[in-house]
């Protein structure tokens, strides 16, 4: 029996199909483009293996994941053009015939470290996963349950306390200008500075403003879930990066509520290579065939 | 077959008696003075009913929740007087030889509105409780559990952006200054004014500047955990209040989450008299007995 995962992402769709211990059998990468022509080439793909038995998406967002809507499997309002209102469930649905989860990236990747940690023996229940990317996005496991009953959660989008060193910058975010997506993702490394995120020096002050804005999204999961694990992904994030988010985190809880050893609790993924949304996809896909 | 609710809060225990409809057939308040005094007159009066076979534990805090702790069943470190550091279930147990359940008042009261919400037949899986009175604490359901792995939740002491006409206001949580506590509970209107927040008029622009934090509060919530329902309770809550919060909501969301109408998303408690926790350890004691 073969497990099929797609990470869809908004540069590129990351197709992988796995055997029943999650392990990778073959993988293969195809560029977001128009919508047709990006699901002919994932339906090509998984056509190729007879075996297949189940298979979880988790796409870039927003996207309906309310089964009793009836846009759901749905990419609905996404800023990436020509993928506004497309529906994504049905057509792979229908061309490979079986069963097929769908969730968000966040959720995909927080079900793999989820479940990457029920596999090293730890015996957590609940799990945060923040990624910090060109964009911010959450999704949060308990007992191996998918958070979020009105939909999917979208941690990136919460209002934070201004760093006092940051006031004059008004924030990216289209719908809400200093959210925490607004002030903490990738693009807003350049938009202050003039240089893109990945040339900034290490020991730019940028870091400790954008940190501690990351530590105060980290407080508000913790005093709201108390979870076992925040894990933060995507490309701002790194350990340095996350040294200063412990730190930031520390002063901000001042004692407050107990918390794991700080070097654990606040983590980079397990899963190597961005494998987090694949493994997690296998894990759903096989939960999909059980229902 | 009966079951029992203590309400321990930092003025007073609220202790009760219900059937097996959660109907309240016997109330009885006592002071809280010292561990030792308070516990004695809740025993006696729970002692008068042969048929009492579970009881659960809605207490102020913090406290120890978590099973596998030597402090399991505490209040721990409490500003209250007297009362840290005090072995809350253990008493209760030895002297009437039952099953206790233990959780924070706000859980109590967020079980207690989830429990109440199924009993209406209405189909929601997942509920915030945020309590704004001398403090804020919040509580939530999802599936009929309460949420926190590590602990109970603290949803009064998460950071918010501050609002441009409170920018002078220190805030007045001794751990975090402004956090939502610091900047949003009863006593900060007496700290900003000189006026007991049951005297200020409800056209002063103060309800503004507290509507805008407990919206972003609401935003947090609604972002980190998309639940079914948000429900305010505690006194500086009143409808007046709560539409300024809507209105904050609707501001704030700028249309970007899909919520449910706002007049039933944002709502105030639906138990009567304050009656959440009860009805909630009413529901809790009797999943006790089923373990």
């Amino acid at each position: 029996m073969l497990l099929g995962s797609i990470e869809a992402g908004g540069t590129k769709f990351v197709c992988a199909v796995g055997n029943e211990d999650y392990r990778v059998l073959e993988k293969a990468t195809f560029p977001t483009t128009d919508p047709k022509t990006t699901f002919a080439q994932v339906i090509d793909f998984f056509k190729k293996f007879n075996d297949l038995a189940a298979l979880s998406i988790a796409s870039f967002g927003p996207i309906e994941i309310q089964k009793n809507n009836t846009r759901y499997g749905y990419i609905t309002e996404t800023p990436k053009k020509g993928w506004s209102n497309t529906d994504f469930v049905d057509p792979i649905k229908k061309a490979l015939n079986i069963p097929v989860f769908f969730t968000t990236d966040v959720n995909g990747s927080a079900y793999g470290e989820y479940v990457l940690a029920q596999l090293f023996n730890e015996k957590i229940q609940s799990l945060v996963y923040l990624t910090i990317g060109t964009g911010i996005g959450g999704g949060a496991i308990i007992d191996g349950k998918i958070v979020g009953s009105q939909g999917h959660t979208e941690m990136g989008h919460v209002r934070v306390k201004r760093h006092p060193d940051d006031l004059d910058f008004e924030g990216l975010c289209p719908f809400h200008h200093d959210c925490l997506e607004g002030l903490a993702s990738g693009p807003t490394f350049e938009a202050r500075l003039g240089i893109k995120g990945q040339d900034v020096p290490k020991d730019h002050p940028i870091w400790d403003i954008v940190s501690y804005y990351v530590a105060q999204a980290a407080i508000q999961q913790t005093m709201i879930l108390r979870p076992d694990n925040l894990v933060f992904g995507g490309g701002v994030v790194s350990e340095p990066f996350l040294e200063k988010v412990r730190r930031d985190f520390a002063q901000l809880n001042n004692q407050y509520v107990q918390v794991p050893d700080l070097t654990t609790y606040i983590r980079m993924p397990r899963a190597k290579d961005n494998g987090s949304a694949t493994l997690g996809n296998f894990a759903l896909a096989f939960h999909e065939l059980g229902k």
